[in-house]
This record gives structure tokens, C-alpha cells and sequence, in this order.
């Protein structure tokens, strides 16, 4: 029970098709091309057409027996856990044994051939097609286990089913002696997937129509389809383009709002240009606040070890933390909150009330009396400041302004409060670096 | 006043149709397809649509008489509460009366046929029809009533009326002498329905077109309700198939949402097949978090009473709970969040603040030192941990872990504390727990 | 500048049409459609139509007249304030001038007709279409200070805008000489008004097509034009319909939410039929809580005044407040929270603990002790309960069941104590009802 | 490092475009709609078209000089930042390179023309269109750095793609010899624009079908992308026409969930006017709420910019604020909220409780003894009131009227004691107009 590691998790949760999954897939989908075309064309019974039917119906026999022995991936592609085989064969075992077996070849085996029996059983060859439902079940499994573009995933699915269907319904055409009439010089097929087209789309043009009752019921069902599939397309097309870069899609729409309510505000366009700036340089370095959303979602468990992976690379920059124990660092993980700055902007002002201290991850800020403007300090990489309002509870005493880009992380005065009192220790730290800074200032001041 | 009881509420609630509410739904629906094509046919009049007619008005005058005497199962179809005598007359019951006058037969009878009141009157037939919208009413009601899948019940009905609505406006075109000339190889009513459909899903192939004033005229306003009706049908049709598994849906799009924002930060892979189990897991088991966002609706009272429904099996499970008031567990189950871990997952680690207490409703968990390696104590189903940190306020001084996919539930600080001060006897029975565990704690500390 | 009273207010924010007003936009929609008819055909120049032009020039000049003697209710049209002489010169004046001069009766002038003039003079009183674009200002003006049902407008103004264009378009297409071979049994307008509803809706049918360059550009014009007002027609109807009682489908959304949890989560079927009845009852009596969330928006004096006309009708029902002052009532006000309770449930519990006071607005409840099934007390319109819990901060000593569908109001313990704190007269009453009440109770425990 | 002001940071955030990438942006999109041109019909070569085709390569050739140069102004279309001469060997260099070279010229060289190299040449000049995905690369930078209204640029660069696919679907169409049979009126291209449009919209009239393989599966290519390219303009016409100007259409739909609110609730006519004028009110004068969630995204200490920039007039105005610290006005930016009054509403009620401080930006208000009706005093611009619930913890003493619509800023109890603590002189002031208040208040009600 407890032989699961995180190595057999990781396998367990990729969706992963062995090259047999593949092979059986790929023939899968030939059966359900092939198969309507074979029953609704006599001609197409060539030699290569036979030949391919009984390799098929091979493969799909011997997928048959590998699942039947319990041998094979089955979890490739049925569904969410190893089943066993009385399992499989109460659910996949008859549609896969339907498709494996070569009814069109039994048709035209001596005896049946021209007998009354090969209508019918060429007819029941349809039933191998049935075996494509599987496609559907590791769309359904691809899209929970992947880490692949989902819209991607989604759009590819979309598309082969509507080709797959746009294939049948040309085939019901044919089948149905569609009009020949309209465009002679065509194939029968060509003709088929022509009108399919025409009308799945509602163009209409009317050069190939339907004529005779039945192929007038089949035309009306195809469009009333079509209208339904339509519908459907139209309902998800712009909602799929629009995921295939989400983040981009809504930083995009996030730079409209912002736009559109600066300038209805008349701001100042310097002001204009900063803010356009923060929103640019945090969204290109993913420094954004969208990871805290997703996150509250998670357990606290794994929501720490997620920020402790985002977040270790600034963690470990800053030496104050070189020598912190483990369970400071994840406490501060699931404190620190990013935030960045651009270049010019004021990060804390002499004589604001202060409630964050901050760390810089990367990027340069300078410490300033806002009065003599006089640099008290330059600060980089794994420094941080803003400690003294916190410790001592006063308006801030220096002005801070970013000096380039920069990424910074902030703790609130809870956080921060909370993390002295439990961690002794790193609280001492604080204390001492703030203590030296104070005369540092204090030099400064008196100079 | 009080005489309601739960059973009756659960009668009144539920939608009940009894076999005669039934059979005059079926009635109408038939007066509703058949009344328009006899208009328009003379033709139809062969003896057995004489014979249905009749029987419909019957049936329709019957449940008239029924209605007025107040005894039939009026509250079936109507509306939202059993209505008297005078209110059915105020409403429903002039529709239902027209319904049940066979204008059609009065046509055709004798000294009434062949004279210039037969096609009024065959013409007042059409009020029959008006009580179709009975059927608007039960719908209405279905949907507040029923504990159906709501999207199956509103696709269904979204299919019947665009069936119902396609057939009259067919009835329509051929009343108007509809273009022979396109397809003389169909019936006119056959014709009528194919234009219909070609005409409603925009497809227009132009082999049948309107010709005469009528007919175009007939045709502009067919095209314009379809354009409309189109429209109707793509704003919800995504929707509706959507819909048609909420739960699922709205799973897959988290899913997707997750695996996108692990794949941009670059979570490492084992993190992400974890993640993803966690979410899999728990919608699998149906133990997620949308329970508490729909309940937040309710009133505080209902709200308790289906989360005691929900929660009791866990409470039972407990043996700390065996004994407890019955107020206890109420006040429980609404403060009880329901988590699940996923294999290998730490739950709580040692040195962290702690301000949850948790209950393993299924599944096996170990606590161990951190730092040591040693397994101090496998808990399983009913056990509960993590209460030392809460009664002493301390860090956690144990790492536990999940060894399998577990159910836990946990209980926040606040309401442990109001628990444990409001129902002094239980709080009695943690403590003691609490106080056991710590000494072969420290024996364990101490080997 | 004090002399706005609330009459004018009322008077300045809905929207009054004064009879004069409502034949100018008559005559306004009459030049809109019959100018461009006259433009295109030469033929439709008889007596009538003369009359009409004549008649019309003269109400949109005497109309111009009025609006700058500034006596006309000019603010019936055009925006948001009245308007003074000097703005509407600068504003509509242009247009409004443009719609009175009769260019098509200068045109037939003697001297004019048949001179090269005719033809330009007879194209310039397109400009007096222009006037329609006073529908916009009013359409806008409309949605804002109408008290009308806001969706059917809209889709009153939307069917408006859509039918005026498609008349537009078909004139386009007879000044183009269009296709005559098609239907010939139609008059030129019928054929073009027919083509153009074929072309906008997407349906084609190709019985009718331009020809020629004129024609064809004309045509993909309309055809593009036809693409973007389809998909804006599609992005809206659905909105639109649902709209049309926005409170009621908002309610069936709901419960379908509600059923398909309550079915998946397998709640008990009389527990299922409450939470129904509960929302169910909840809508129909719009005792609802979307209340909260539109008042959440206004001002708190404004939001003060509308709870104060939602909730007095209850605060005047409870004897405790009869001499209460009017402060005490727009405090208590402000912090009332409606709720309902169905026949059967209970709305406390003994040994519960209570943050809430009960004010019963309609209904009966009954106060039994949980464990003797002893009915304490029954209580009906204006009574209230659960005070003892907030003052002496104890469980629930009773349990109190609804014994029909009541409306109740709660106070929540920190709006509670705020009430006693700031109004002591008010704090006094409650406690006398509720030591009373502790008297009764007690007696009858000792029964 | 330091060098960058926040002049040089505007420059970088404007897309700014000098006249030279005009030009070659022009010449960019002659290239893409000439070259398909050019190659399906050889008649085109007439004399000026050699010389456009000369002339532009001859810009795009002498751009990729200067590019390469690195001295031109390549942020101009590029991306995001300066690049240098490798980044744009690695990137885009390739493409304007092809983009530079005449294929079509060297096709008609002497020597070339008629020999077996001509076609093949004539065919590589497409490549020269592939310059065009530039626009993209230029729309995207547009979106993120223009402060022009985002939805008017996304349907402009939507409209230029459609036209811009619909030109090269037309040219096509050509290439394949496109049916001269239904319009033989039209010139070859003439007949393309319009099968093109007429299949794109799905309007399909018929009169211009596809004959032969290659048409028609060019047809179906075309139908095909034409139901995904519909689908997206479906899904973002309505979207986009609605952002046209977002905040009217929010105001409108505020207005009607509001006014539906009031009417279902039998709100007063004269309270509903006055709500009414409430969100008309704040809505013209841009006072509203919105502000507050725009701001909640950005940075602390680039909201207290935007924030002042916004207030400041507001601050300004009040004399009791002209002597404060900067410190103090950055502070209140943060805290100050913006409301609206309209005339006749009462502002603050005597005997409530209040928890704020009210500034009166513009508009007057009067003050008066609710009882006695006596006007206390009037305060206009520049005022504040209701500070003495704040100070002595009492109810109101007065009640406040708006006499107009007045703009007032609230702040609540929390950041006034806040403010007054941190920022002593302040506090004094604020006393000192308290007491003197209230002894002129004393001496009014003593008379």
C-alpha cells in the first residue's frame, strides 16, 4: 500500500501510449474510414482493400487477446485505472470483438458471395466501426492527464471529429445514389463530400440537391445536424482561439481595461507609460498575482510545495535566509507575495505608514532621504529593507525608488509578526541587520 | 395547519403526472400535429382521422368535466398549486373548452358541409390547438419540480418545440399551394417540410422557391423567425450540451486551467502528476469544495440538516464521536471541511504552524519524526490528529503523511476552540486523547 | 437652487413624451421610410404622396420653430437636460432643418422638373432621413429613465432598427434596376424587399441575384453587412430572451443547480423537496437575497430610504417597535436580514449556538423543548424570538419548528448589540419580554 | 542604470511610428495585395505595375539595410525591446529579405521570360508576401501600448484581415479558372470578390458554382475555413460592439437591472426618480465606484500616484488640507472615497450612528436640527462635516440635506483614527474646526 512512489504517480497520471496503443489506435481509425466506404462502394474490393481489411481485423484480434490475458496497456487507453479482465469484459470486450471480426471479407467468401446472406453481412460490418467510441474515452483521459496545450488538445479533437463525421454522412449520401446530375465530371465520392460540406456549412448553393423521398429525408436530417453541429462550432470557436495563449489572451484584455480607464481619467501619460510598463514587464516575467488564485485552490500541503518550487530560487538569493531552517522557509513561502517595480517608480515614501517589508529578487533600487535627497543606499540582489516601520511601528523614515526593473517580494506585518514569534532564531537575524542599518542611517543623518 | 408532513411536502415537490394526465397530454400533442393537416388537406378525411378526432374531443371534454368537478389531478399539468373551481374558470378553462369542441366533424356534417359555413368553421378548428400551451405550463413546472438531469429535460423540450413549430410552419406552405414545380416527385406535405428545413437552417439550396405574392411574403416571414430561431438555438446550444454533464465539464476545464499554469511556471514533473491526482481524485470521490459555495445559499437551518445528511457517515465513523450530544455533531457538520490527500503527500510537517485539527474518514496516514525517519503511529479510518498544536499552541512536532488516497476531514481553530468551550464533556474526551498520545510520544522521544 | 423637489425629480427622470412629442417622432419614422421609396421610384409621385410631404415639412418646421422659441418639451428627445437655444443651434438644428425643407417637392416645382436640377434636388432629400438618428438620442435617453420592462424595449428598438434597414436596403437594390427576371409576378419593391431578407438572413436561395457590377458590389455590400448584423443579431437574442423575465430564469437556473447537486450527492427525497419548496417559496414570495446584492451598490442614505420601503411594512407589524423612534427603525433597517422557512423545519435548535434574533414578518412557528416534544409556546405575525441566546450568550434553550411557509427577519448579534448599545430605551423593552419570557419558560419546566 | 527618466520610459511605452515605417508598412501591405495579383493574371504586367514592383522592393530592401544598420527605428514594428543586429539575423531577417527580392521581375528578365524558370520564379514572389505577418506582430504590440480606444483598433485590424483573406481566397479562385459561366458581365476577379463573399457568408445564392475537381475541392477548403472564420466573427462581434464604449453600455446595463429591481418591488415613483438620478448622476460626472477595482490591481505605491493624480483637485480644495504634509494627502488619496448625492437626499440622518468623515468636493448642503427644522448652516466646496460622530462616538447631531448634486469623499472611522494618530498636526486642525463647530452648534441651539 505504501509502494506507490512519486516516480509510479508521475507514470500513472501522464497519459502514456505504448507504440502498440498507437498501432491499435491508427487502425481503429482506418477501420472507421474504410469500413462505410467498402459497404456503400462495391468496386473499391480491390486487392489492397482486402489486404489491408484482414490486417485489421489481425491487429484488432490479437488487441483482443492481449486485453483478454491482461498482458497488454490497457490503461492506455481505456479509462482511469487498471481494469481487470472480468472488468473488460463486461464493458469494452463486445464492441472490440465486433471489430475485429472482417464481416466485408466474410461476404464475399465462397458461398456468400451473390448468396442472400452477403447484404447483410456486408451491412454488419458497420459495426466494426463502433470500436472508434474508444476515441472517445482517451480524448476524455488525454484531457485530465496531459500537460500539453489543452485548447490545442481540444482543437485537434474537434477537428478530426468533424471530418470523421462529414466523411460518414458523404458516405450515407452515396449510398443513397446522391445526384449525379449536377456534377458529372466528379466521382460519386467527390460529389458526396462536396454537398456534405455545402450543406453542414448552410452555404447551400443548390448545383447538387437532393431528389427522390429518401435522399430528401436524409438532406433534411443533415442540415437539421448541421444546424445542431453549427451551433456548437460557433459556440466554441471563439472561446478555443481565445484560450490557445490564455495568459496572453488576458493580459491583452487586461491592457484594454486599463487603457481604456486611464485615458477616460485623463491620467498623465508618463503615469500612462509607467503603469503600461508594470503591467508589460510583470506579465513577460511572469511575476503576476494569477499564481495566487490558482493556488488558493490547492490544499495547504501542496500549495506549499508549489510556492516553495516557485519560490526557492528567491528564497535561497537572500542570505538572512543561508542558514533558516526549513519550516521558516516554507512558512515564509506561503507568506511572500511577488510584486514588481519599474524603473523611476517610488516603492515606500518618507513618512507613509508602512506595513511590508520587502526583498529584492532581482533588480536595483536606491535608499533616499526624500528631503536632502541625498542615496543613503543602493541595494541589489537578495537584499531587503523596510524592516525598521515594522520593528518599530513608524512612518517609514527613507524614500525607496527602483532604479531598473525589478522583482520583489513582500511579507505583511502579520506574516512577518507571526514568523518572529515562532522562529526565534530568524527574528534575531532580523533584528541585528535592522540594528546595524539604524546606525548606518543614523551616521548618515548626522553627517 | 400543521398537518404537512414531510411526505406530503415530498408529493407536493415532486412533479407527479397520473396515466389520465398523461393520456391528455398525449391528446393534445396529437390535436396539436393533426388538426393543422387537416386543415390544409381536405384529403386527410378518411374515416380513421374522423375517428381519432372524435375520440380526442372526448378524451379533451372529459378532463374538462373532470377539472370544473375538481377532483382529477388538476395540480399535474396547471401550475404551482392546487386551484379551485373558479380560478380553473378564470383560467385555463376557456382554452380548454375550445380544445374540446370538434369544429373539424361540425364542418363536415350534414346541412353544414358544402355550405359557406364549412370553411370558418373548419377554420375555427385551429383554436384546438391553443392548448398546446398547456404544454409551456408543465414545462415551467418541470423544471422547478423535478430532480431529473435539468439540461437532459431542457434539450428535450427545445427539440419538441422546434419539431412542433417546423411542422405548422409546413402546414403554413402548403396551405399557401407550395412550388409543386421542384420536386413533383414528393408529396406537397413532404415538399413543405423539406423547404421548411431548408429554409430554417439558412441552407436555402433555391430548388424549391417561393412563387406569388403569398408565398414570398409567407417566406420573408418564415426566414426572419428562423434567422431569430438560429440564433436562439446557437446562444444555448453550446450551452445546453455543456450542461449536459456540469460537473464533469467544469472539472475538465479546471483540469485544463491547472495543467496550463504548471506547465508555464515549469513544475517538476513528479509535483505535477501530483497535483493532478489530487484533482482527479477528489472529483472522482465527489469530495471537492463546490458543496460549500452551494450550500452558502441555503438558510443556516437546511444548510445543517444536508450537511448532517452528507457528513453523518463521517461523524459515525469517529469513535471519539460515539458518545457525542447530537448537538455536538450538528455544530460539527457545518464547520467540517472536507479535504483529500493524495499518496505520498505530507499533510501536516513538523516545525509548521498548525491551525487545523484532522479526521481520516477513509484511508491511512503515518506520522513520523521528521528528522529521524521513525514512524511513530499508522492512523486509518476514525482516527483523528494534529489536536497538539491547536490545545498547546505550539508547532507541529510531527510530520505526517498520506500512504494512500485518503478522505479527510479538517476542523479550523475557531471552531475547535468554540466547540470545545461551548460542550465542556467532549472537549474532556480530546483532552484526554490528546494527553495519551503525548506520553508514547515522548516514550517513542525517549527510546 | 432649493427648489428641486422630489415631484420634479420625479418628473425629470422619467421619460415624458408629450403628444406633441409623439407625433413628431411619428412624422420623424414616416420621412425615414417614404423619402427614399420617392427616390427611387418616380411613379409612387401621386397625389397622396405629395399631401403627405407637405404635411410632413410643415410639423418638422413648425417644430424647429418651437425648439428655438425653447418652449417645445424639448427634453422629451433630445438628451439628458434641457436645453437652451444656443445649444441647439449647435446641436441638432442642422438636422432637424434639413428634415423640414421638402427637397422632393422642389424637385416636381415648376421651372425645376425636367431641368438638369430635378435629379440632384430629388437625391438631397435623403437628407432628410437623417432625422431618424433623433431615435438613437431617444432610444438611449429611454434605457435610462424608464421604468418599463428594459429587455422588451430593447428588443423592440432592435426589431425597429433591423426592419428600417432592410426597407432601406431594398430601395438600394430597385434604384440598381434589380433583378426582374426572378419573380416577375412581383413588384419591384416585393422583389427586392424579398431578396434582401434571403440575403441578410444567409439563406440565398438564389431565385433572385444580382447582375451586373452595380448589382454584385451592391450585393457583397449587403452581404457583408448581412455577416456582421447576423453574428451581432446572434451574440444578442439569446441574452435578449432571457432577459425578458430575467428574475425567473435566474430562479430556474437555480434550482437546476440545486437539483443536479442535490441528485448527485444523493440526498434523501423529503430533505430534497424542502430545499425546493424553500427556494421555490423564496422566489414567489421575492422574499429572496438578491435584495442584498443590488442595494450593496447605492449610498447608504438612498439604501437606507429603499429598505426602509421594503422593510417597513415588517418593522410596523412587531408591537416592540410601535413607539420606537425612527432612527431605532432605520438602524434595525439596515441590518434585517429576510429569510424564509418551509412547514416543518426547524429554525433553531436547543443546545444550538445562536447569533441570531428571529422577527416573524408572517407565519406561525411553535418553541417545543427538544427532548419532551413539549410545545412551549406558539408564536405568529410580529412576534419574536431568540433573544435569550444573544443576551445571555447560552445554546439555544428551545427548539423552534415553522408550522407553515413563514417570512422572518434576523438580526445578527453584533447589529443586535450595537441597537441595545446606542438606543438603551429599546435595549430596556427587549429585555422586559425577554425576563418574562424566562419566567413562562421556567414555570413550565417545572409543570 | 539610473538613466532612464520617465520621458524616455513614455517614448518606450507609445507605439510611435515614424514616417518610415509608415512607408514600409504601406508598402508591406501593396506587396500582399499586388504580388497574388501579379502572379494569376500575367495581363497585369503592364508598365506601372513593373514600376511598383520595383519601387517597393527597393523600400524593403534599403529597410533590411538599415535594419541591419541597427540605426533605424526598429521598436517601431518589431516587438518589445531594441534589438540588436543578431537577435534580428535570428528573427525577422529572413523573411524581409525574401520579402525585398522582385521574383516577379526577375521572372520577366530577359533570358527567364519564357523559359522553364519562369513559373517557378513567378511563384517563389508569394513569398514576398509572407512580410504581412508583421501587422501581426505590430497589432499585438499596438494592444499593449496604445492609449487609443483598444475595441475601435480590434475591429479595424478584424476588418483588414477579412478584407485582406478575402482578396488572396479571390485570387485563388482565379488561379483555378474560376467559372466565367454565371456572370459573364464580370471581369474574372469581379466574378472571384463575389463568389468569395457570397460563400464566405454562407449566403451560397448558386449562381456561381465550382466545376471541375480542383474548384470544387478548393470550394470545400473555402466553406470549410468560411464556418470557422463566421464562428469567430459570431463569437466576437457582439463582444466587440458592446466595448465600444464599455462604460456606457455598463452604465445602461446598471440602469436596467436596477430599474427592473424597482419595479418589481413597487419602489416609489419618487424614490425610484431619485436613484435613477443617483446612477445617471455619477455616472456623467465619472464619480463612481468602478475606479476602486481598476486600482485594486496595481501596486501600492503606483496606485497612491494614480491616486493623487485623480484626488488631487479634491484635496486642493479643502482649506483645511492646505497646509498638510505630503505625507498626509498620500495617506487620504488612499482612503478617500468618492460618493455622490442628489438634491432632496438626505446625507447623514440625526440620532445614527455614523462612521464617517464627509468632504464636500462640489455641490452645497445644509444642516439642520432634524427636529425644529432649523437650517444650522450651509456648507458648500471645500467643507467637511460629520466629524463629531467620529470624535465623541455619538450619534449625528444634525441631519446633513443635499441642496444639489453634489460630489462629497467619505473618510470611514478606521483611516480617520489612523491618520489622526500617525499625523498629530492634522489632528489638531481638525479639532480646532470641531470645537468651534460645536460651540456655534450650542449657541443655535440655546437660541
Amino acid at each position: 500500500m505504501v509502494t506507490q512512489t512519486s516516480d509510479e504517480l508521475s507514470r500513472r497520471q501522464e497519459l502514456e501510449l505504448t507504440v502498440w496503443d498507437v498501432i491499435v489506435l491508427a487502425v481503429t481509425i482506418v477501420v472507421a474510414v474504410l469500413i462505410p466506404l467498402e459497404v456503400v462502394f462495391d468496386s473499391l474490393e480491390s486487392g489492397w482493400i482486402v489486404a489491408v481489411s484482414a490486417a485489421a481485423s489481425v491487429v484488432l484480434a490479437w488487441d483482443v487477446v492481449l486485453r483478454l490475458g491482461g498482458s497488454s496497456g490497457e490503461q492506455g487507453i481505456t479509462g482511469d485505472h487498471e481494469v481487470g479482465r472480468s472488468e473488460y469484459l463486461r464493458s469494452w470486450f463486445t464492441v472490440d470483438l465486433l471489430a475485429a471480426i472482417p464481416f466485408e471479407l466474410l461476404a464475399i467468401a465462397p458461398g456468400v458471395e451473390g448468396s442472400s446472406f452477403e447484404g447483410p453481412i456486408r451491412f454488419l460490418a458497420l459495426l466494426r466501426v463502433l470500436r472508434i467510441t474508444r476515441v472517445l474515452a482517451l480524448q476524455r483521459r488525454w484531457r485530465l492527464r496531459t500537460s500539453m496545450n489543452p485548447a490545442v488538445l481540444r482543437l485537434a479533437f474537434f477537428a478530426f471529429w468533424i471530418v470523421l463525421i462529414a466523411h460518414w454522412i458523404s458516405c450515407g449520401w452515396v449510398a443513397l445514389d446522391g445526384a449525379a446530375a449536377g456534377h458529372p465530371e466528379l466521382s460519386p465520392y467527390h460529389q458526396a463530400a462536396y454537398w456534405t460540406i455545402t450543406t453542414l456549412t448552410t452555404v447551400g448553393y443548390g448545383d447538387l440537391v437532393p431528389s427522390g423521398g429518401g435522399q430528401v429525408a436524409y438532406a433534411m436530417a443533415v442540415m437539421a445536424l448541421g444546424a445542431a453541429m453549427y451551433g456548437y462550432i460557433i459556440g466554441n470557436v471563439a472561446t478555443l482561439i481565445a484560450n490557445l495563449d490564455v495568459a496572453r489572451s488576458r493580459h491583452l484584455q487586461r491592457m484594454e481595461r486599463v487603457n481604456t480607464f486611464m485615458r477616460d481619467r485623463g491620467i498623465a501619460r508618463d503615469l500612462q507609460a509607467r503603469v503600461r510598463d508594470y503591467y508589460n514587464y510583470s506579465w513577460e516575467t511572469r511575476a503576476g498575482r494569477q499564481q495566487s488564485e490558482m493556488l488558493s485552490d490547492l490544499p495547504p500541503p501542496l500549495r506549499t510545495e508549489i510556492e516553495l518550487h516557485l519560490n526557492r530560487p528567491v528564497l535561497e538569493k537572500v542570505p538572512l535566509f543561508s542558514g533558516a531552517d526549513d519550516a521558516v522557509l516554507r512558512e515564509l513561502a506561503l507568506h511572500l507575495e511577488p510584486t514588481v517595480c519599474v524603473p523611476g517608480q517610488a516603492i515606500v515614501r518618507r513618512g507613509e505608514i508602512g506595513d511590508e517589508l520587502f526583498f529584492i529578487n532581482s533588480g536595483t533600487v536606491e535608499v533616499r532621504s526624500y528631503d536632502e535627497a541625498q542615496v543613503v543606499a543602493v541595494l541589489g540582489d537578495g537584499d531587503f529593507f523596510g524592516e525598521m516601520a515594522l520593528i518599530e511601528q513608524s512612518p517609514r523614515a527613507n524614500t525607496v525608488n527602483a532604479l531598473e526593473h525589478s522583482n520583489l517580494y513582500t511579507l505583511d506585518r502579520a506574516s512577518f509578526e507571526r514568523v518572529l514569534e515562532t522562529f526565534p532564531e530568524f527574528a534575531g537575524q532580523v533584528r541585528e541587520v535592522a540594528a546595524r542599518r539604524r546606525a548606518e542611517s543614523d551616521e548618515v543623518g548626522g553627517a
